[in-house]
């Protein structure tokens, strides 16, 4: 016999007001447990969720208050539309909260954490069920601006075990270096680094400490490392491109922070007359179509776009429904392999 | 002197009752006027619109229940956020709002006109001042929901001055036309078209109009032309022009309704051993980055997508405004030559 027998057997559909009598708390409590359970604790928390579980408790045929607050839309913040950097990840994202009859509204913050709060302000004020948000980097404020609203996220695109967020993604460190170990092998001793803008973007951030630790490993001067930043355009890895050819000895690889650098990059070696890989290797990250499409087409490392779509998804139902918060999940990145790194020359 | 001047006189803030009154009609009719407009006659809302302007009556410090309306969000719905194909009018779009103080919400509605309904319904259940939509093609009921709420929309992408609706876009017919007149005079009689899916796609469906209408008035056989469908993906472009290729007499050029499916079928022509153009040429449609990076490079129309992005946040921040709906605005699109049309072998 549970400690909430007695609701059950009434008959009726249970309330707050149940939730609270069986777990002897307040209906403010059952309220802020289902809504702030940061304001909660643990102990507590976890006795009222019991009874919620155990009555059938759900807030839609519960307090009107409540069921005011679901609006079955989630939110999602990405850096940007452009390039279809994020587009397959959220589709698939989008896809599976459409089958749970989810909409989706998304917010691009241009890569700005000032911008990137007001849209996350502005999706709490929207009444989102939830929010995905892309990397670990931006200031607390933005997330306890979530926290204190009741509104559950999820963090994609990075994972970092030590960041106290729910996250799916996979390690950009670790991925870089990867990559990294083969173009060394490869013979490639002097490095262009053709690096997205770090601050504010840790994706960015640990790639580019990938590829300076794995050269460290190698045993390869700091001094062979030439790092260049552009936003991720076309042109600005055209441009970037352009420049680290100008650094002598010149490098034999160029590692791009993402594809549309390394797409950028592969336009300007066409225009300087430079044969990839024969003159030079260019490297992508993250294996969007335009990796494939490109000529020749980019090895680079393959992000799980689907698989982490799906899982956030998945994580930001749960935490929805009051689940309590799963442990960082990791994701495997893995390196495909086409034409655009070969042998240093 | 004006029937508003009483009022105005008063020096108090004025008040949905004030505009009433000055304007002898009940406060229900002024609400109306402002929030549901197609309701009232034309003459009345002149008469209140004058008074409205004339009193400097705005709903932010006016009615608590107007005030609560506007949100400076406004939401776009388009059909997809893959292969970027939106994403720079998109941009242009936010960028012109966001100077403004505006948000943007998106969202995607993978070309289903029925998920389309449901996130034209959300968004403007979570109060969004305003609306951008991607072509006419839609049922009757997405428009009706806005106008009964009273939410401003524009409608972009396409021009069809007999459509009702505020709008601003280019003529997609007269562009493909102006890009058949150079497939013609280059020679080629036998032509594939790998049309994107035109149901619910008015702007597909006019591409592929104009390419039929081209032809007839060349005075070239309607069997002349094959036309496959496929969804805007490389893989059903690289699909669709496999199919185009087994057609006897093999057509000598495949006009492409994006260039997503133009970049799938280079894919696919170089896969089966082709030269661009040398043995069949390509063309997309749009000019998105793709076009560009691909080789060869695509002669494609080059879509203005940040002229119609800026200019359809001006339409839509006027309307909210509560200024009257301008005719639809008509952009040009030109061709823009690249290596993928040659002439026919």
């Amino acid at each position: 016999m549970t400690m909430a027998d007695d609701t059950q057997r009434s008959g009726h559909v249970p309330t707050l007001a149940d939730v609270a009598r069986a777990a002897r708390v307040s209906s403010a409590t059952v309220s802020r447990c289902l809504n702030e359970p940061h304001r909660v604790t643990r102990q507590t928390r976890e006795r009222v969720m019991r009874v919620v579980r155990e009555l059938g408790y759900a807030p839609n045929f519960g307090a009107r208050a409540l069921a005011a607050r679901r609006t079955d839309t989630f939110g999602a913040v990405i850096p940007t539309m452009d390039n279809a950097i994020f587009a397959r990840g959220l589709q698939a994202f989008q896809e599976e909260m459409g089958r749970h009859g989810i909409t989706l509204l998304v917010a691009s913050s241009s890569y700005d954490p000032g911008l990137e709060q007001e849209q996350i302000r502005n999706l709490a004020a929207r009444g989102v069920d939830g929010v995905m948000l892309i990397g670990h980097d931006r200031p607390e404020d933005s997330y306890r601006l979530l926290q204190r609203r009741g509104v559950p996220y999820v963090v994609t695109w990075s994972h970092d075990p030590s960041q106290p967020h729910p996250s799916i993604g996979f390690d950009n460190r670790k991925a870089m270096m990867a990559l990294m170990e083969q173009v060394i092998r490869l013979g490639h001793r002097h490095v262009g680094l053709l690096s997205g803008v770090r601050y504010g973007n840790d994706r960015a951030r640990l790639r580019a400490e990938g590829v300076a630790e794995s050269m460290q490993r190698a045993g390869i001067a700091a001094d062979n490392l030439t790092t260049v930043e552009a936003r991720y355009s076309i042109d600005a890895g055209a441009a970037g491109f352009a420049q680290l050819m100008q650094r002598r000895p010149r490098p034999t690889v160029v590692v791009c922070g993402n594809d549309v650098l390394a797409a950028g990059a592969l336009r300007q070696a066409r225009a300087m007359g430079l044969n990839v890989p024969g003159d030079v290797s260019i490297t992508g990250f993250d294996d969007i179509d335009l990796a494939e499409i490109v000529t020749p087409g980019l090895t680079t490392v393959h992000v799980p776009h689907r698989q982490m779509g799906r899982g956030a998804a998945e994580i930001l139902m749960k935490l929805r429904d009051g689940q309590d918060p799963v442990p960082p999940v990791e994701l495997k990145a893995s390196i495909l392999w086409r034409e655009s790194l070969g042998a240093a020359p």
